[in-house]
């Protein structure tokens, strides 16, 4: 029987390597290990990020910061180092389950001297105790006597792909323990991280304490024979300057109050708070393993990415799982990652709402910083909610250009975007402490940012927003692209429909708020005045939306001319190029027609789906892409294209369809990925009014059951197959 | 009686701590290693750099790699950590033996819980045995018993700025010693270093081998009683894959070999070796004791950077001392050090100039890739002699905006630059195979890209360089820059005279060149042709050169106007205000007639000397300026202004004059002072004939007494103050 639980790697392939670092990280919404081997391998990439914990580096601004490399575990058997690059490696097998994200590893190797060991390597990151994480390896000797070694502790000396963090406080050691504290460079952010070592053994274990600076190690050694088993476990710790006033003196008093429990203690407090997730997001596809296998896949990425404990953080755009975009979030979270949350784990969804509310400062600082009122976001956001976006990117081809980024500078729909998250997610949960707290104030202090910014055209009458990026970034400096004016439109009578709400429900706290951020009926009205007049560019005749001013006027190349290919139109036709065809990098007016259905009339949807599928880079294109057209193809197109997107976006990561799931988990896709489940296929839709499903499921599907919250209840849906219906 | 041989410090003051671990760096030829402290302080730069040894990283393109620390050493006195951050330094002073290279610190230390400890620490670089450097750590109790524990390795983990190069390959540790041997990330260097320790005690001594990963360490311990002294002593060897096929032998082998013989065996060596390089080069200045220090200073410094046994690699701008520039290398090796070496050591210049000679195809490829023929030097040379000159670096004011750098591509003057030093070398020793096998090729292949760089002005009817970069690098994008313009011309002719000469001394290995070098005859004619055409910007009437074209158009401010400051015209100015004014960054016309007098109207010399000196920014503009400028005071100025000039050279890194000494040690500031010395007080000034002295002593200068080797043969000047002449 096929496990739909587990993910499998039947043997070591070293190519895969960084790939399957990816996909094996385990972690906690705390922290997130990448799957690199305890024993090291050459190219791996040992990384563990903590959530907040950013430093500063030249050309990316800022970067979440590798933490001390608490997997590292040299082992010595009978004087020769375990080393996989070295000896054979007669069998090897690797499992994440996804159930409880315990990450194992079993395999027979041989040393060059023809000694064989068997050996099962097991970790995980607590999710009851995100402080805590634990790893353990277990040894027998097949065929030699001999005493085993191991080495193992805190290694400070880590970098972030080249570039140092740290700066060392202090360190220990004393019996099986040893300690580390270090604080990053620039932004000054202390950690601390504790370890005990135990190994149990048939004969006599010795330990001597290493403290070596930078890298406190506890080397301990016993004797084997063949078919006794000697076992390590690692019991970690690890606190930031994040979560208290004494990283150190939590971190050591953690790892104390863990003596004498050790993992199975840990674990089965572990194992319950996952059960307890898969309960809430558990997500069941009969009739479709691949699909099944990928949701659970995705959701666990989601999972152990989340935040459960802090509202100032946000998520990565490649999680906790990689060094791509340097752990700088996007709307990739707002737009594609949050939903899941909001409908299955609001609690979560709240935390990294409110990263957005506490960072009103920043964007506040861009908005003015650019000349404009209120708060504009930041296209990529790190630990203090500024504009992060590189400027300017060495050019790889030609060492005396430089590549000028500009999305921080005009990709503006993310204000609108959050806006709108904080919509879905008041609609969803009707959670009114937070509206009234934080929700309104982004959606108010955003919507005042699209009123400075729009521009008045005077020949034509209207207000338009000139010199953008939509989410389609094959082309830039374009005027009126059509999702950023209708998302702009809808966020400006958002911000009047939240008024009205606030001074009808809580008209005290509503009278505060407006005296705090300044908000007068005049600026209501010009709002209003503003929104009825943006530019929307529907042809009336056709009811074909011109994605920007021009973009017909644009080369009409033919994407299957292009085949085959293994790279992205972008890469073929150069960035000045792209810019000059009607290509695009991922659905742009298909995404304003999921997000905003009510934004365009309904016998206008078919022309636009038709119209812009066929010019859109779903394959080499942006990883958002497959998942947001599934959707659509389900409501708009043919079963055929909306299976063949959805599962484009369930193998992004397990397949490495794009040759950089190496660089993290697309976060984006991930939850895309439940989007096109649960309002795709699932079909729900929800409103201001409540919920409806419309399923459409594949033909093969057998079922497709799911939960979600609403309002602080959990609905079950349960669909059959063959009907299509009912719950 | 004041000590002329010694660099002191009385107290410890760590706002200087960068500063002085450039002053008080020790190195011999091959490694340089910065004065920091042996058990390491917050801040600071423990530094090693070997000649050669390369790596990339990003703006920059590559760099030296900063080496395992050696000079690592905690101490636990009773189990407290020595310390400078914590408890109370009752005494401290550090003296540098310029005769021999010996760094020493004593000082009385008093721990947190009150312990007084006497320490000593002595280390040297041996000059005898390139490959092997030493320490030693001294410590007395005054009023404790306990335990004293040393900890000292190899770490590896080290990083250049936070950029980390090394790729970890093997280590090891058994009895005293242990081993490590890493390779660069890009560059693929190899290198290994080996250590012993050695703890005398009156006590036992106990060791352990703490074999951690990335970080062998040796922990010795032993008791002590008050007034006993404990003594450990580290011995290191250190090997690249530059030198051997097999530096991990090779550093394991030279440890072993030095097995018993320790400090005093390596010290006799070292001393005898120090003392035979200033039986060769030391100058002596009575009558002005800090001239006489400082010359001595900036000589040891030039001393420990000369390659002796390597003609592949070249001495930075900052040489091995510091981070500036990245260990590149510039014009100020062949203009401003070289003469240094060529008059004292040629054995090293001919090194220095075999690597131009070496790096003739990286020059090549510059001069193809930009269009023209011949060899086209790189602005900034690294490991391979390719062009490294960053192109583009971040605005630190303006995020959104890059700095573009132009040296690379148009401060082209630098083939001449070396041509002339090729000369220069030639002219002093006769070197003929250097010159047939080395210089000629060098001579003719930059003048073939001097004849391909030159524009006929058909208006004019002469041939001129457009778009260069002069020595004043205030003002870019210049046309006809008379010492760019003046050094071509003599360059081309120079490559007709060494023409004629191989042909009439080596006929049969001057046809194979020429037959290599596809040189023709009318090669020579047409750059015979271009040399008598080439635009020459003289005044007629007054004598005066305009730097270039349109100089004396720029706004003629006045440098005293700027008084009182501490930062260059340029930064005053902004870059593109100080392009628009006649400030210059450095003597330009008067280096012209510096290098060469006989291109100059001797009539005219004058004039141009009193026009420059007062728009040179000699104070905050380039480092380079003071010591050329002090010559040409010589010869044309002040008595006051040479001094003054002289003086501001002497304290460069001394004084730190310009506050930025803690990036290394201003090279061709330390070469200029000697010339400034022995060309422009002793007055040596030689030509195809011979050489001839003119001196002109400071009136306080009792005598000055210096050797240059002239042909294979050594000369002794012996000047006295009162009657300044004679030897």
């Amino acid at each position: 029987m096929v496990d739909l639980w587990t993910i499998s790697e039947a043997s070591f392939e070293p190519r895969r390597l960084r790939h399957n670092e990816t996909v094996f990280t385990v972690g906690n919404g705390y922290l997130g290990t990448r799957g690199a081997f305890e024993e090291a391998y050459p190219g791996d990439q040992r990384t563990t990020f903590v959530h907040g914990v950013f430093d500063n580096l030249p050309i990316f601004f800022s970067e979440l910061v590798n933490f001390p490399d608490w997997l590292e575990l040299e082992i010595i058997l009978a004087g020769e180092h375990f080393d996989l690059a070295e000896g054979k490696l007669l069998s090897f097998e690797r499992h994440l389950d996804l159930r409880n994200g315990l990450l194992t590893r079993t395999l027979r190797w041989r040393s060059p001297a023809g000694r064989t060991t068997r050996m099962e390597f097991r970790r995980f990151a607590s999710l009851a105790d995100v402080h805590a994480a634990c790893l353990q390896a277990t040894l027998t000797p097949e065929d030699y006597s001999g005493k085993i070694e191991f080495r193992s502790g805190l290694d400070g000396g880590t970098d972030n792909l080249s570039f140092k963090h740290w700066d060392w406080l202090g360190q220990g050691t004393e019996d099986q323990t040893c300690w580390l504290h270090l604080r990053t460079h620039s932004s000054q952010i202390e950690a601390a991280m504790a370890v005990r070592l135990q190994v149990e053994s048939g004969a006599a274990v010795a330990t001597e304490n290493w403290d070596v600076h930078a890298h406190p190690t506890l080397a301990c050694s016993t004797d084997a024979e063949p078919g006794q088993t000697v076992r390590l476990e690692k019991i970690v710790s690890i606190f930031t300057g994040r979560d208290t006033q004494d990283p150190l003196s939590a971190a050591r008093k953690k790892l104390a109050s863990l003596t004498g429990r050790n993992w199975d203690a840990l674990w089965r407090e572990h194992a319950k708070a996952w059960k307890e997730e898969w309960r809430r997001c558990d997500v069941v596809i009969e009739g479709d393993d691949e699909a099944q296998l990928a949701i659970r896949f995705n959701i666990y990425h989601l999972l152990i990415a989340g935040p459960r404990y802090d509202e100032h953080v946000n998520i990565g755009a490649k999680t906790l799982s990689g060094y791509g975009y340097r752990g700088h979030a996007f709307w990739d979270t707002e737009i594609f990652m949050l939903p899941f949350f909001t409908f299955t784990r609001p609690e979560i969804a709240r935390n990294l709402l409110s990263y957005r509310y506490h960072n009103l400062p920043g964007a506040r600082e861009k908005a003015a910083e650019n000349g404009f009122k209120g708060a504009q976001y930041p296209w990529e956001s790190a630990g203090d909610g500024r504009e992060v976006t590189p400027t300017w990117v060495p050019n790889p081809n030609d060492r005396t250009r430089m590549i000028r980024i500009w999305t921080g500078d005009i990709e503006i729909h993310i204000s609108a975007d959050i806006a709108f998250a904080a919509w879905q997610y008041w609609t969803a949960s009707h959670d009114e402490e937070f509206l009234v707290e934080r929700g309104a104030e982004i959606i108010l202090e955003t919507a005042r940012f699209w009123a400075s910014r729009a521009e008045w055209n005077q020949k034509r009458g209207d207000y338009e927003f000139k010199d953008v990026i939509g989410p389609d970034e094959y082309h830039d400096h374009v005027d009126n692209n059509a999702y950023t004016n209708l998302m702009a439109r809808w966020h400006l009578r958002l911000a009047r429909s939240i008024v009205d709400w606030l001074k009808e429900h809580h008209p005290a706290k509503a009278a505060r708020l407006f005296e705090k951020i300044d908000l007068k009926e005049d600026n209501l009205e010009r709002w209003q005045q503003i929104a009825d007049h943006i530019y929307r560019p529907v042809n009336p005749k056709t009811g074909l939306i011109e994605q920007f001013e021009g973009y017909f006027k644009r080369k009409d190349v033919s994407l299957e001319s292009l085949e085959p290919r293994n790279e992205s139109a972008q890469s073929l036709f150069g960035i000045d190029g792209a810019n000059e065809v009607q290509i695009i990098k991922q659905p742009d007016v298909a995404m304003l027609m999921y997000l905003l259905p009510g934004e365009l009339e309904p016998a206008y949807a078919k022309v636009n789906y038709d119209y812009y599928t066929e010019r859109t880079d779903l394959t080499f294109g942006s990883s958002l892409g497959p998942s947001i057209q599934a959707i659509m193809a389900t409501r708009l197109g043919t079963p055929g294209q909306a299976y063949e997107n959805f599962i484009r976006a369930a193998r992004a990561d397990l397949e490495d369809v794009r040759g950089n799931a190496g660089d993290g988990i697309h976060g984006a896709s991930a939850g895309g990925l439940w989007q096109a489940v649960v309002f795709g296929f699932g079909g729900l839709q929800i409103s201001d009014e409540g919920w409806t499903l419309t399923p459409k499921l594949p033909a093969h599907w057998k079922r497709l059951a799911f939960k979600f919250v609403w309002r602080g209840e959990e609905v079950k849906v349960d669909l059959k197959g063959e009907d299509g219906a009912g719950h």
